[in-house]
């Protein structure tokens, strides 16, 4: 039987991309190229990914790294600001097991012909199986995957 | 044109009811009994009450107070786990304005005979139009409003 816990945590990451707010904005909105930035890469095996970005709109990507245990992200959609702002909520599951439960806002602000973005996730870590400081550096690795996307 | 901004912000309120988990569970996971507690009231009237209480499922309330402008409350269940644990993410919105969006996680912990309940809502409060203080007022209301439903 699981031992339950929940441990909150919020961490902010901030990154600075030569694009400017639309563009980055877009890397968000077109799943098309979302996907290639968030769950694409070497070792990913992606089994699913479907987006529906729009208020009230369900996000959900399915991948495995090398074969292992099958990773789900669910995400919901809760305030779009075209161009400003992104507010979603989503899950992490391995397997069976919900490790985590976050909002997430994505802010977008000009610096001078680029863009400051300014990442927020509130967390719950659940039942011991997930930590804040893994979120933010896999968040870190993923805006830095965005930020070569913008450049290719 | 709104001058965007959001305020991140982290909250807790802890109850104590003479009721065991299962039914302070309850009071959340039944649409009926969680109809009377979290929506009515006097001088409230509610538009509309739909709750589909499983996890992906959705919940919505419209209400007005004394005719005025329409409030929405528009809720994500994330994770349930049966008599100890409920995480949603919801937004609340007035007339057209979206003024917040937030993650809470209530726990359910015996004491005793009945149930010591924690409430955290990790809320970010968009556009100036909302305030953590009076979010936590709001649900502390409620959550003494669950305590009359539960000895009635």
């Amino acid at each position: 039987m699981t031992e339950r816990s929940v441990t909150h945590a919020t961490f902010t990451i901030e990154r600075s991309y030569d694009s400017p707010p639309a563009k980055v904005f877009k890397a968000f909105a077109d799943p098309a190229i979302k996907r290639r930035w968030f769950v694409e890469g070497e070792g990913w095996e992606v089994e699913e990914f479907t987006a529906d970005f729009k208020v009230g709109g369900q996000e959900r990507s399915r991948f495995r790294f090398r074969g292992g245990t099958p990773i789900c992200n669910d995400t919901a959609y809760h305030d779009i600001v075209p161009n400003e702002r992104i507010i979603f909520a989503y899950t992490m599951t391995i397997g069976e097991n919900r490790i985590s439960a976050s909002l997430a806002t994505v802010e977008f602000k000009p610096e001078g012909r680029g863009t400051m973005l300014l990442f927020t996730e509130q967390g719950a870590f659940l039942d011991g199986l997930d930590q804040v400081e893994g979120r933010k550096g896999g968040w870190g690795e993923l805006l830095d995957a965005l930020g070569r996307s913008l450049q290719s």
